[in-house]
């Protein structure tokens, strides 16, 4: 990379992973045709991403199959039925899914990685999570699997925690601890904070650091490229944002700042306008008011997300007033 | 300003320009209601906002009354019609119109400071304009006006060229030297670089930087954070980001992440669901897809903008295609 003028270069160990399936189905839960899905595939193979994450391993029990879509489960038999053809050696692309601690019957629902088209667990996690994270990492790298920490809700617990967390998952087989800004609150100095506590705690280890960040204040593009200027070497986005709340770091944006060659706009653009923008008259997500005032605030954008759901979205002064009294 | 916690912090001599109307009424020729830009005055002052520009003082030679609205040629009497209390010192609000070079008559079209209304005259121009430009904040400067110089389209130039400009401004008695993304092109570390030399070619003069940022590729907020952590001191945003193409850094981010408690977010909301977002019916802004794509590839809006206002504006890939095979 060069110093003098490094947005022109780039970094060849930096990968890219899709999420737009996996985040955005929490918007839909998880209910898109086998189409949007495997047209996402396709552009990823395309556009020389290197992993896509379809969706979670999380327990049919919480989350009943008549309710939910399959991503939501990724049952074997789908992933089977959608992407007979997988194979990341060939295509470059590793297929993973997320499971999150306390919501996945892991053993039963995560087979050995030489009987699935997976590549990959993410295992989710919040602080008080931390020993059923690490179970769950040791468990599927025992399986095979390549396997990726992220701590969720970053910015809503204290120091001492995340060195906890750090420390215990430095121990684990686990290949990158992703930064994971759940609220969308970070700044950028907040964002150096972190990256630099993370890359810390895991030196020597030759883990990567991802990040992972949310769009509520328009800094989730930003501070994907202020971690990755830092050196992480992981980093997430999802299609023209989509993902809840107020979505992701956006793919076709994220693509215009990597310099690597492999990386090709151009079939983003096309999944976009023949996939991704039509899902706008079916769901909401993008850095709308509410989710700036969440954002700005630190808090889950639960509240937001029922306020654009309802009849009362554009007042959004009487959303204004009760979040801050309610604080 | 605590070195621990900086975000939590605050520096009293950052000062917050409002840009809404001036670069907001290039996408409708300025032709705002008189009730829109009382508003937007009246939420400056309530929200502690340092100046409000409300337009150009541009020639109506070449922009005919009849065509465009009166804050594109900011004549005395339509100030004084529509701000007759204007008073800074008591209100801190300052009132502010942007003069472009060679565009504005501005011999004719200013009056000597303490016949006006307004408080700043911000002289914004090209880097082959810089002669006019001095010229033009001499004599706003001998009016007795506070001046800013604003070179606008920075991305676009040679390092010589922005050297030059800075040379020969650093002599004038403009106040401020604002850093212009016009395209909104620029990542972080090329705002820190362009930060470091504007600073550095102002050093002992006394003279302020100031930041200017579009949000074609989302960054607008992100590289106005940039450059105020850096030591920006003024720093302009628009209300909901209202402003040319892709628009501006948004007020109600920036003042989410500004500590001063002289500033108040409450009035800005409220003027964003009485004012600014219902203009949304008649006028496009904000960073859709063709603006991310001449963002990244360092062009002005244009194309971005016809594409925006043809029937065709869904039609992405043949966008892209055609930039892409322009340039």
């Amino acid at each position: 990379m060069s110093d003098s003028a490094p947005w022109i270069t780039f970094r060849p160990e930096l990968q890219v992973l899709d999420c737009t399936i996996r985040d955005g189905g929490l918007i839909n839960n998880h209910l898109f045709t086998d189409e949007v899905v495997r047209a996402v595939y396709d552009t990823c193979v395309e556009a020389g991403i290197d992993a896509m994450e379809v969706g979670y391993k999380n327990s049919p029990k919480l989350f009943p199959k008549g309710d939910y879509g399959p991503w939501r489960h990724c049952d074997e038999a789908d992933l089977n039925r959608l992407f007979p053809d997988h194979d990341a050696e060939k295509t470059g692309l590793k297929l993973c899914a997320m499971a999150d601690a306390e919501k996945s019957d892991f053993r039963e629902q995560i087979v050995p990685c030489e009987e699935s088209v997976l590549d990959v667990i993410r295992v989710a996690f919040y602080a008080h999570q931390l020993s059923d994270a690490i179970e769950m990492i040791n468990y599927c790298d025992s399986l095979g699997y390549e396997t990726f920490a992220n701590l969720m809700a970053v910015s809503n617990i204290t120091e001492v925690e995340i060195d906890a967390v750090l420390e215990g998952i430095a121990q684990t087989p686990a290949g990158t601890m992703v930064i994971v800004d759940s609220f969308g609150y970070l700044y950028r100095e907040q964002v150096d904070r972190l990256y630099k506590k993370y890359a810390n705690a895991m030196a020597g280890t030759g883990k990567e650091i991802g990040i992972h960040a949310h769009n509520n204040q328009q800094l989730a593009f930003a501070n994907t490229i202020e971690a990755i200027i830092l050196g992480a070497n992981r980093a997430d986005a999802t299609m023209a944002g989509l993902g809840r709340g107020a979505g992701n770091c956006p793919m076709e944006l994220l693509l215009g700042f990597l310099r690597n060659p492999k990386f090709h706009l151009r079939p983003i653009i096309k999944l976009l306008q023949d996939y991704i923008l039509p899902l706008q008259a079916s769901v909401d997500w993008g850095p709308s008011v509410p989710y700036n005032i969440t954002g700005q605030l630190n808090l889950h954008p639960r509240a937001a997300m029922e306020c654009r759901a309802s009849e009362q979205r554009d007042d959004l002064i009487a959303f204004y007033d009760k979040i801050v009294s309610d604080i």
